[in-house]
């Protein structure tokens, strides 16, 4: 968790993990739901953003701590999917969240990385972000564990 | 987590929990967009229920792990909820998930337990079960940390 | 979560999984450093017991919150354990501890049980207790997930 | 988690922070117990050491899960601990560890970091590396919420 180039130190071993990443964030549905977008895929790394709108708030007006577990479990999981071969598919096995701060203003950014790729179950982390006024404020933190496998192509 | 009857078991401090957490739970717009409601509320318990609809899957068309998470995390903070005097506001400090098979069928229930109530930290619990065809199949469980305190009246 | 009658319900792939499972706690040296042993073995279930002594405290001389999770992860993985045919080994892969109050009196017996017992993965939970004139009280709970495959003999 | 430079951003509250953190360490009988010894101490941050001997092994001859544990909950605490007042005192609400590989080699060090510190609560991470041959491993992270407040003194 201490290292910030952590994303430059994976190697993908499909050569078109990018496109297969996107496409894949585009076909869920639940994430399109709450208006979440893609923003950034690296070796190891993405960035999902969320802006804020009233629908998905909670009773003070702030974003629903469940939907920023949302946002963190997928930014856990697709920086695992950046690694994986095309033949291979994961799930989250498990996740843990710590809410710090109510999260409020313009946008969420989430950022997942790989904390240690294995040959079946890989481990990795995310950050949550608000942004208002230029500033991003740590508002969340998440640790994940992905199984992963070959899976008979669809 | 041994007691099944750990719900009849609590004092609610506020005699009118019941509307004040159905109320509360209407207020959280994330939940009503993602077609949640409440379908039942006692002393240090409550389930909440989720029809399955296209808008919340993933790519393979199961529910979205992240919207599963959402549901217990509700599920834990809410059955807090109930044992909280009027006075008191809640919120979620951290929890974690464990996903144990996909959720697919005609809806999830979730329900939420009490395991610990303290004065300022209470710890709760929630199981998922997916329903179809009669039959109930547990797809995950959580265990969550709730922070309340005397909040000045809105 | 919900299931007070869990350890009855499974079936362990090895008729001889009791003295296995015995003989692997026992070549466990920090389970003999800190002083535990194992009272109870069960399908699907384990129960560790831990004397007190100021050996094992914190600067409280309350029982340390660490040797706490230790016992917890050691119920949940042999609760594992019990069900895992011969041929097969497992490890834990991640384990959460919610402590919930000090841990004082006699003795701390911690009560492991499987929650969901997969191919490769299996999720157990644990609850630990503390012992003092005759009395039992929850000091904290445990949610963890064990990776098991076939090993080849030693 | 993003922050290499974390450990040089907090300000103690009490001035006189290491002689404490470190004499509140010693008399943690369990860690002396394990032959554990606080390496660091800074602003937010602690490092801990463990080395590697049979009295501490599981099974298989490499370190106990449950110590591994031990060492990541302690530097988390001590991490949070090094930024309280001399009238505060804190305990460990819950921790979630992964673990990465089997521990082995010379000795094993953790390093544990303020995430977020907060009035009452404070979230850490640690990172537990194995030594050998003047190499180091990530073995195994941990998450934690730490829960503080005055104390009277003893």
């Amino acid at each position: 968790m201490h290292d910030p180039d952590r994303q430059t130190r994976w190697q993908p071993l499909n050569p078109d993990y990018e496109r297969l990443v996107r496409e894949t964030f585009d076909q869920q549905n639940a994430m399109k739901l709450i208006g979440a977008t893609m923003t950034e895929v690296g070796p190891g790394f993405v960035e999902i953003r969320l802006p804020f709108r009233d629908e998905i708030t909670q009773q003070h007006k702030v974003l629903h701590g469940g939907v920023l577990a949302m946002m963190l479990d997928c930014a856990c999981a697709f920086a695992c999917g950046t690694l994986l071969p095309a033949s291979e598919t994961g799930f989250t096995v498990e996740f843990k969240v710590n809410l710090l701060e109510p999260a409020r203003g313009e946008a969420l950014a989430t950022r997942g990385r790989v904390v240690r790729h294995g040959r079946t179950l890989t481990v990795t982390s995310a950050d949550a972000y608000s942004l208002a006024d230029g500033e991003e404020r740590l508002v969340a933190v998440a640790l994940e564990t992905v199984y992963h496998f070959e899976a008979p192509p669809r």
